[in-house]
């Protein structure tokens, strides 16, 4: 008989293991995506099977339903870090055995399906090929609830897998005042604002420089590049191997300088969640992010909140013009303006800040239909386009720019989007707390070092991981629970600035 | 019961599996010598022990011994890559097996630290502080020697586990002639001959021409940059993750171009071997190099046999001084003599080709006489420097510029220095066949194009990985055994002409 020292030993060291395999497997996917040969991804997908196969193994193994039903009595008696890890094994140990194991089979060979199917659908520009994947997908996802479970809405059970503790009644409240919110400010600014002129953008500027310019405010921002790199790719992404080693990428249009700086400091800013996460976690399954939610409050925290202000630019658009000096033929206010362009778009990933939370809950809206049985695959394609009629007053002509943009459903991640919107408001609330406590966020973009806004944001959230879950970090760090109006004063402030308007 | 196909399959998928994690950990391997950031390398030695512990025991597994007692009656009835892959998986079963579990264990232990304490030993020039851990490692090489049993000569043993049925019997012949030849010639050279002038060489070439250059040779040779990559590091090596991803390295010196231009020669043979092997022996153990020495053999064969022959400048010379006006001073043949200036050195990797026998036959005497209790550690040092006064006529004044200055021994990798020399013979060898079949090998190097060249090599050597046996690749290919004599007809050949001796 074990005592409960040695059981704590040795689930530790089973999680070590297996937190190992996963930094095998990202490794593995990092390279797919930045290094690897053409003819070399096909050997390599069996790697990845291997791989995901026996870390699920682990998550559902006699081994680990032994160290839960041993140690689940004796939890007063751990360390807050090994009560943590056992709470989130457990949670995923339940999440996968409630599915009977032939459902989840076929469930799995579906998706993987799916993605091929989404892909060519989406070239076709024809949904009715994507329509009977989705559907068994969402039949699927229909049934998993009824196994996982629920209390009051059946779409809040997807939504805790992504945002532990989120629910449709909190969104519904705050994405409603948000929408209202966006939508009479998008009529103003229609009406009374000044659109700004975006042809002083319209500048060439090579890799080379746009990679020196990004690397230094990266540096001011504290992303660590001993502990780190940055590389190109097609779809750009960040990847924490360990804790001494998250990497981030790219990609460059030397026609368009936004998509790789903006890129670059989103990036940047989940990097730096990931490299300030407590050592104390380390090998334990605590050792990422608190939730996607909070992972994107980072990257839109540095994206967003810093790196699209006025106050950003006033020091950086000196350095850019120096690089690149006919970005020097605007002002810095014309400049300003120029990147804080808003207008509707059809497709999620290139819409503006302010239209963005628009997209997201078109798609949310549409998620908890269809899982709660209000919506059937055959009409989402005509209710998309409705949505983006009403809410950004454009209308897909093509599936491609419409329903086909997204590859989430076709891999079953229903649940997910909310996310996104999250973040943006997360980072505003965060932002409103750091004003308080900084006092001169002005001053600390003015300087060469950043410091102190990474250590607050370590201070409040990275150095956590996921010991909290996202709203108990939200409520320590701010005193609140979700509240979109600071979003609200933000969007305002700056759209009243960019757009002219009268008061 | 299973039916033999089925025992067959399940053993391929077994194979199968242990070849996607050995993929990982050479990805793994890869990543930390080109590519990992500094604080990145302390979290991933957990993740080499995870994945180089999982290969191990699946090779010792009791799953391992079942396949292997279940099919060892079927072998008629398998095909021929199942048949040998039950044969390595059995060689390797036993080789683990027979060794105390104790033992072993404690021989790991004890050669993981030898190898740091051998790096500080080198560093501070002192032997004194490796020799109890050599010591021991040769007490333990010993006693294994034992358990594994051997017939003529323990030391064969060894030779065995990197060069398949080589044994010192055949070594002690070829190396005795081929030492005389060598000794014979280079006393040729210093009475009669005339040294080349190096001065010539005193180039620097910027880093992005080296690669240019040097890229432009790989794809003439057949390097498929679809199926590799080049990257660099700090001591150069080639490694496959699979036959669609064979990656070489180098380093650059902008005042020697020789170094990378070389090295990537080199590297590209290995790589150009394991793109070429069979696609019927993906994920088995078979997919590799037969051995150490013909592996060795086709990367010397692009560096030496080839890359340093007159005829394979007379093209590539005007090339390089296309990219490097100022290497255009001199002529073809006072370049070419230049590059082939021989002489006595203390540390074998960075000998010429006309001495570096003779650095591996040092070696390859003292591994003997300590295995066979002929040579105590103690006294090894002494022994070494002797020698180096007996063949190349100088004595080593540091230890870490002779006994210190290669790791193998610290690794316990005895038995494996005789394949560098091997390679080099078995490459001539190749030569003299190829040559043959092809008739005008000086008029491939012309063209743009070495394809007939890497053909014949894929279709006598490359294709069968590890199907056949190194002397059976040998006699299959040449009609002869390990024969020096091509070697030493090069070398003399060669040093004839550079040297200008009169005959």
């Amino acid at each position: 008989m074990e005592t409960v020292a040695e059981l704590k030993r040795d689930f530790l060291a089973f999680l070590k293991k297996k937190s190992a395999l996963q930094e095998a497997l990202n490794l593995v996917y990092w390279d797919i995506r930045t290094k690897i040969p053409k003819k070399g991804a096909e050997g390599r997908s069996e790697v990845i099977g291997v791989l995901a196969g026996q870390i699920f193994e682990m998550e559902v193994s006699e081994e680990m339903a032994a160290f839960i039903a041993a140690l689940a009595p004796h939890k007063a008696e751990l360390d807050e870090v090994t009560q943590k890890s056992l709470e989130e094994s457990s949670r995923v140990y339940e999440l996968n055995k409630k599915i009977p194991q032939e459902e989840f089979q076929a469930y799995s060979k579906l998706v993987a399906d799916a993605e091929n199917i989404w892909a060519e659908a989406r070239a076709e520009d024809n949904f009715a090929k994507f329509e009977p994947y989705l559907t068994e997908i969402v039949a699927f996802k229909r049934k998993f609830v009824e196994y996982w479970g629920y209390k009051d809405n059946k779409y809040d059970t997807l939504l805790d897998q992504y945002e532990p503790e989120m629910t449709v009644e909190i969104l519904d409240e705050v994405f409603g005042k948000l929408r209202t919110a966006i939508l009479e400010l998008r009529e103003k600014m229609a009406k009374e604002g000044t659109r700004p002129d975006a042809s002083g953008l319209a500048v060439r500027m090579s890799e080379a420089k746009q990679r020196a310019f990004s690397e230094a405010i990266l540096t001011k921002m504290g992303f660590d590049f001993e502990a780190g790199r940055l590389d190109t790719t097609v779809h750009p992404f960040a990847i924490g191997l360990n804790l001494g080693d998250v990497r981030i990428t790219t990609r460059y249009d030397e026609a368009n300088f936004k998509m790789a700086v903006f890129g670059i400091i989103h990036e940047g800013g989940h990097a730096i969640y990931e490299q300030n996460i407590g050592r104390n976690l380390i090998g334990t399954s605590l050792k990422e992010g608190a939730s996607m939610g909070i992972h994107e409050s980072q990257s839109l925290f540095y994206e967003i909140i810093l790196g699209s202000s006025l106050a950003f630019w006033k020091s950086n658009y000196p350095d850019l013009v120096k690089q690149e000096p006919a970005f020097g033929k605007i002002s810095l206010e014309e400049f300003y303006r120029a990147i804080n362009i808003s207008e509707s778009s059809l497709v999620r990933i290139e819409a503006d800040i302010l239209t963005y939370p628009l997209h997201i809950m078109i798609r949310y809206e549409l998620e908890k239909a269809l899982i709660n049985g209000e919506l059937e695959v055959k009409d989402l394609e005509a209710a998309w386009n409705d949505k983006y009629e009403a809410y950004l007053g454009i209308r897909p002509e093509k599936s491609s720019e419409g329903v086909l943009q997204d590859i989430h459903w076709a891999g079953g991640d229903f649940g997910y989007f909310p996310s996104y919107a999250l973040g943006l408001m997360y980072a505003a609330q965060f932002f409103d707390a750091m004003q308080k406590d900084l006092k001169d966020v002005e001053a600390v973009l003015a300087s060469e070092d950043y410091s102190p806004i990474r250590e607050w944001l370590t201070e409040h959230i990275h150095q956590y991981g996921k010991l909290k879950k996202p709203l108990e970090i939200l409520k320590d760090t701010t005193g609140e629970g979700l509240n979109p109006d600071h979003l609200i004063a933000l969007l305002n402030q700056r759209y009243e600035f960019v757009y002219k308007l009268k008061n």
